[in-house]
């Protein structure tokens, strides 16, 4: 991994483009049956023609054996080291329903939770209630009138919502009241920075004015905080790599992380091929575009192999709208694997292409994990795509004289 | 590389089961009769059946190009970055001889050597002179008595000793006595760092009396001193990964450095069978083994490939009842190379393979190493082999939300 300060001295502003296609959650597991993956059950014939013409490999989103989130995993995908930018739990949840965070805000996942005459957590989720009753519950949270900061209460789903200070002097150093237990009472928002006592006291009336409000609401009756955190400081992918970036995206999460990046976000509504479809004002005016499909990801996660299968035909057959555009370098790869085997994200390296006319191209035959194993790329930490890619655009000067 | 801090919040205790094999120096060099490394010389049935169904690769102990000595070897197979993590050469001695250092002691590498009538060195190793009169000669430096600390002066082998001060207030920053040429006087112990000068004068006290004490027993009429140290301060496997991890050893430099991150030690008395047999107590009571078979060092250093070739059999042998276990995953791996050729460790990369229901197979169909050079992990930093583990063994949660 080069230094961030390193490829913002050598990168060079220039008319060809980018296009990094992320499949999210690509990499998969062999079906026991068949020995196959999702990527190598399905029928990808631009995929693989591509990666002929392509050097291919795998990369490791944060390091070999760990299984990164969302926000990990795309921070390394846009070059930016997912170790040293890390994105609190509070931001995720902001940028995930579409809050738009300022620069100071500090940021807080809650929890509706139930507790018992003496106050301790008999159920940190509240029974899972559902997510209307946790919007009904959040409205009459954001009647409480706070001294000294400003709030939002935003619900994000079952007995989750997002809890926002906005004002003067905030600052996120601050313990999570949520004990991740039951049996004992919440904590108390302690500040871990001395800078922090102020928000640790709005934060402490708020949580008191929370339990009187919910008194009655049982078993939504109390409120747990966690992962308290502000915007990253992050330098934007136009300082960093003289690029005018563009993200092609549906979910909130994703066009948030973008966002964090300086991206400028265009709306992808509709189905897959919508998706992979960069309009002629976008395509004109940005030199980099991170298209994002979801649906992948999301059939891993709910353990549907075959549903799998058929999202990564459907982004293949988009594929050559995507080509016709014929940009300088095209990238596919995912932000972490989701095996449908395990339900979940996965460390699993994640099969990658990189077409250029420059690329030198390898002997993968085919767009898959066991394929990309052989390629010429290796396997390699995914903070070295972009520069990967800058290089193959030919947006990067010379290192040292 | 993940830092150990990081892996310490994700890790949890879990009860499935991680069995690392570490033959020791495994890696080799071709014959160049026939052009097969010793390990692709043995016919090894089992381990060649397990690298079907595992994921493979090689691995570098240290870094590129890098020859370790067997303290970094094995702390990188343990997960610590044996660049932080260095063993002074006293404290590896005391390892390697089964001395029991405690936290604050300081122990050196001692050489009996020869000097003139001006105190000039003649001999560095005093013509490498039998173990058993090093064992007369530590017996008479025992002797000594110092004021301000307790000491212990153990043979080695040949002209080499190990002392140890035990004291309050001692500290290793002391440079060598030992000027590493001939034709000049040994050094002065002096405190490299102003904590340690107390420890300087215990030094140069013990020095002194040494000289008094062999002054009658030339060529070893002199000591030399080098490579003070203490015990590295290193966290447990218990506190890093949740594991109760078990080392079933033979040697007790493997058994000492088995022992610095918090291994219950097993003694594996006799025969390589033997050493791959994990009583049905200690599997039951701990969840990782660290199994050495020291062998295959040996023959390498003997420069004897056909010896290694047999004592790779030998492992391959008794592998089944390793895996009888059904451990969830097995690691087979070495802690650096040792061709026979140079009859030494080597900076060759050494194969891997690793075994788990969720590993994604490789293509890799034997357990050699030009066969792992085209495997699933590719070419990767040992110290990223625990991470894998543990991922494997689902021990590990997501990094970053």
């Amino acid at each position: 991994m080069i230094a961030l300060e390193a490829i913002r001295q050598i990168s060079i502003a220039s008319p060809s483009k980018i296009v990094m296609l992320v499949i999210d959650g690509l990499g998969g597991l062999p079906d026991p049956k068949t020995g196959r993956t999702e990527l190598e059950t399905a029928s990808t014939p631009h995929l693989d023609d591509l990666a002929r013409k392509s050097v291919c490999g795998l990369s490791d989103p944060v390091s070999p054996g760990i299984t990164p989130g969302s926000g990990p995993g795309h921070l390394a995908l846009f070059g930016y080291d997912p170790v040293r930018f890390a994105i609190g739990r509070g931001v995720l949840e902001g940028l995930g329903i579409g809050f738009e965070l300022r620069e100071n805000d500090v940021a807080a996942r809650g929890n509706f939770c139930t507790v018992d005459d003496q106050g301790v957590v008999t159920d940190r989720r509240a029974g899972r209630i559902a997510t209307d009753k946790c919007a009904e519950l959040c409205g009459l949270l954001s009647q409480i009138t706070l001294e000294g900061s400003q709030f939002f209460v935003w619900p994000v789903r079952d007995h989750r919502f997002l809890l926002v200070l906005r004002g003067e002097g905030l600052a996120a150093e601050i313990n999570d009241t949520d004990p991740q237990k039951t049996g004992v009472t919440p904590n108390v928002a302690s500040a871990t920075n001395p800078g922090a006592k102020h928000t640790a006291d709005i934060l402490n009336q708020f949580v008191r004015k929370a339990k009187e409000v919910l008194a009655g609401h049982r078993p939504s009756n109390m409120i747990l905080l966690r992962g308290f955190s502000r915007l990253p400081d992050i330098p934007s992918m136009g300082e960093t790599y003289k690029l005018k970036p563009a993200a092609i995206a549906r979910y909130p999460m994703y066009k948030g992380l973008a966002k964090l990046v300086g991206m400028t976000i265009f709306d992808a509504d509709g189905d897959i091929e919508k998706a992979l479809t960069i309009s002629a004002d976008c395509y004109d005016e940005h030199d980099f575009f991170f298209v994002h499909v979801k649906e992948t990801d999301s059939a891993g996660e709910d353990g549907d192999f075959n549903r799998k299968v058929k999202v990564i035909e459907q982004v293949d057959s988009a594929l050559p709208q995507l080509l016709s555009l014929k940009p300088a370098v095209v990238i596919v790869t995912g932000d972490h694997s989701t095996p449908a085997l395990l339900k979940g994200h996965s460390w699993h390296p994640v099969p990658i292409l990189l077409y250029s006319q420059w690329c030198r191209p390898d002997k993968v035959e085919r767009f898959s994990e066991s394929a990309c194993a052989a390629g010429g790329l290796g396997r390699f930490p995914a903070v070295d795509i972009m520069p990967l890619a800058m290089a193959n655009a030919l947006k990067l000067t010379k290192f040292g004289a």
